[in-house]
């Protein structure tokens, strides 16, 4: 739930403090489960084409602990690569995009401590010389200039579209598609999905360069069935914290079936599809893998069981809060403020009883490529 | 007053809004008075090295309203010799940098809006892509890679030194080099001066290309003294304001002495001496121009009057607030918090008395150098 979120969260409201990290340790797990990937990525990269100066964009990077996690894991396996080959270490231009909304001052102000601890990391002491940049604009357009990266790495952000799909007019008493969806609706989710990750794709192959690497990691499911309850859950259950309170007369129906959340969980296969439609990238990994909706679950229980307070080893209170930092823009910039406290709290009612049920994950679907030639 | 300051005041206090609009004014000013040689530097640039690709830097470029000014006026330069010399439009890669401590996020918010605008005031609405880079760092060390910059712009800001020099003990009921300083301190500062300046130059020649422009603003001064009043006496009335609380016993002697303003004001020869010294850079222009205190009262004041309030058209007032949003923070981290209205207040009924009496302008030192080959 990073970029398009963040930057609407930007635009519209700001992060509690609670959510945000609550939210960054579900973003932290998917971020360690694809690790591999990304070294593999790296890896071969590095080895193919020897860069002197390698840049490395992360878009939709957000602004918390997470954004240069991923920057620092990336430059340590170059680094590693670099002794063993007894090669000289490349320079690094790293460049940090996300909506114009997104807090770069956050990122800015943690580049001259993130650089030192860097280089206390590193055995030698001694990195490459690195340059960060930050880089305002939506990814569904150019960023960057012609044949400027080496590597693109974005997680979490593409499952959010450009904007809400046309034609959902009909989509009653949900907020997202759902199992109760009419058939257009589902079908308009997918083609503003097809549209702007086409368009994502064109943008970043002119951006790369051949033989340049893409990891994406996005927010998907494991069904064919883009109605799937794995995807789909999670917004029908706050779509019921909206419809409780049409019931209660605080809310009016109309103004739920006018709010639709602005994302697309694809599957595998969609997202297969839209690369072999684009045509400029080789695959060469098409993975998923699940985290929890409480991050929480998955942490050792004795390990974080002293700093841990009552309200974070609460399911329901930590998912709510997650998905607050996520949702609460979009909710006050279509309901007003006056009701955030009251859904949140009917959310997360909801919430911890359909977790005590039921094993509840989050699906995510990573893809590596490769820029042809 | 860019740059340094700005950033000084970012990290640890903020502008006001009323002394960032008349800061903002000199400034205002000052671009205005140095575009001839902008437009100079840009024309010679272009058309010596007709560049595809036209990477822009300011360096210290703050976040004011000024920000985005020069760039527009630099492009609009080239884009105008792009269609008499029937060229196609190079694409533009414009670096902002400042400390880390800037708001970025001001002028990432004000990007979309200023392409718009520059599109529209181009004859044919096309202009060459432009990308838009955020860069945090103390521009005395390496910000850019090597010769990656075609042309580096900076007003305002190299005034300002990496610290306060050492050995200034001795500055007794003076905040700067004063006509009643003793002759180390006067050294001091200027050996300080030099350092820094010569840093900058090598980092810069490191990141320009061969034939690479720079144009540099300094607040200076024209005397060959550095103690000269042109340049001390604005900081001299702010020691006055000062010493008077030390009279009423409201601040210690002491902790005036220890106070010192981190800034050099260089005359056209020092400027020129450490250039030479330092040799990477031809001399093509260097300057001398002179701003207002008070920049209202260089503004026609038909234009500006139904919109100017009386404290506008207060030159006491509007001095003291400009220079509020540059010392303020500095003297909130010496002095705290507590005394700064009653400072400010002083130093207002000083500058309002001083400036009823005599003609009191800033000095500006502008240099446009080439990168040698």
């Amino acid at each position: 739930m990073r970029m398009e979120v963040t930057q609407v969260l930007h635009m519209n409201g700001g992060f509690g403090e609670a959510s945000y990290a609550n939210n960054s340790l579900v973003q932290q797990k998917v971020i360690s489960l694809t690790k591999p990937i990304r070294e593999e990525a790296i890896t071969s990269l590095y080895c193919t084409t020897f860069p002197r100066s390698l840049a490395i964009a992360d878009m939709g990077c957000s602004s918390g602990p997470n954004t240069l996690f991923v920057v620092s894991e990336t430059i340590k396996v170059v680094e590693k690569l670099c002794r063993e080959l007894n090669l000289k270490s490349p320079e690094y231009k790293v460049f940090f995009n996300d909506l114009p909304g997104n807090d770069f001052n956050n990122i800015f102000k943690s580049i001259d401590s993130f650089k030192e601890k860097l280089s206390d990391k590193m055995e030698s002491g001694v990195i490459g010389p690195c340059y960060f940049y930050g880089i305002p604009g939506s990814f569904y357009g150019r960023v960057f200039p012609n044949q400027s990266l080496h590597f693109v790495h974005s997680s979490y952000s593409l499952q959010w579209l450009s904007k809400v799909p046309e034609g959902v007019e009909n989509n009653k008493g949900n907020i997202y598609i759902s199992r109760t969806s009419p058939s257009n609706v589902v079908k308009a989710y997918y083609e503003q999905f097809q549209r702007d990750f086409s368009v994502f794709l064109k943008c970043r192959a002119e951006e790369l360069v051949e033989g340049g690497r893409m990891v994406l990691t996005f927010l998907g499911r494991k069904s064919d069935n883009p109605c799937s309850k794995e995807c789909c859950y999670i917004w029908e259950l706050m779509a019921k914290a909206l419809n409780d309170m049409v019931m209660q007369g605080i809310i009016k129906e109309d103004q739920v079936t006018t709010f639709n959340i602005p994302q697309y969980t694809p599957s595998q296969l969609e997202v297969k599809l839209e690369v072999l439609k684009e045509g400029s990238f080789a695959i060469n990994r098409l993975e998923v893998s699940e985290v929890n909706w409480n991050a929480m679950d998955e942490c050792n229980v004795f390990e974080f069981e002293s700093e841990m307070n009552e309200s974070l080893s609460d399911s329901g209170y930590n998912v709510a809060q997650c998905m607050r930092a996520v949702a609460e823009p979009l909710l006050v910039n279509h309901f007003g403020e006056a009701i955030i406290e009251k859904v949140f709290s009917r959310y997360q009612e909801i919430l911890a009883d359909r977790m005590s049920k039921e094993k509840t994950k989050f699906v995510n679907v990573t893809i590596l490529m490769t820029r042809k030639g």
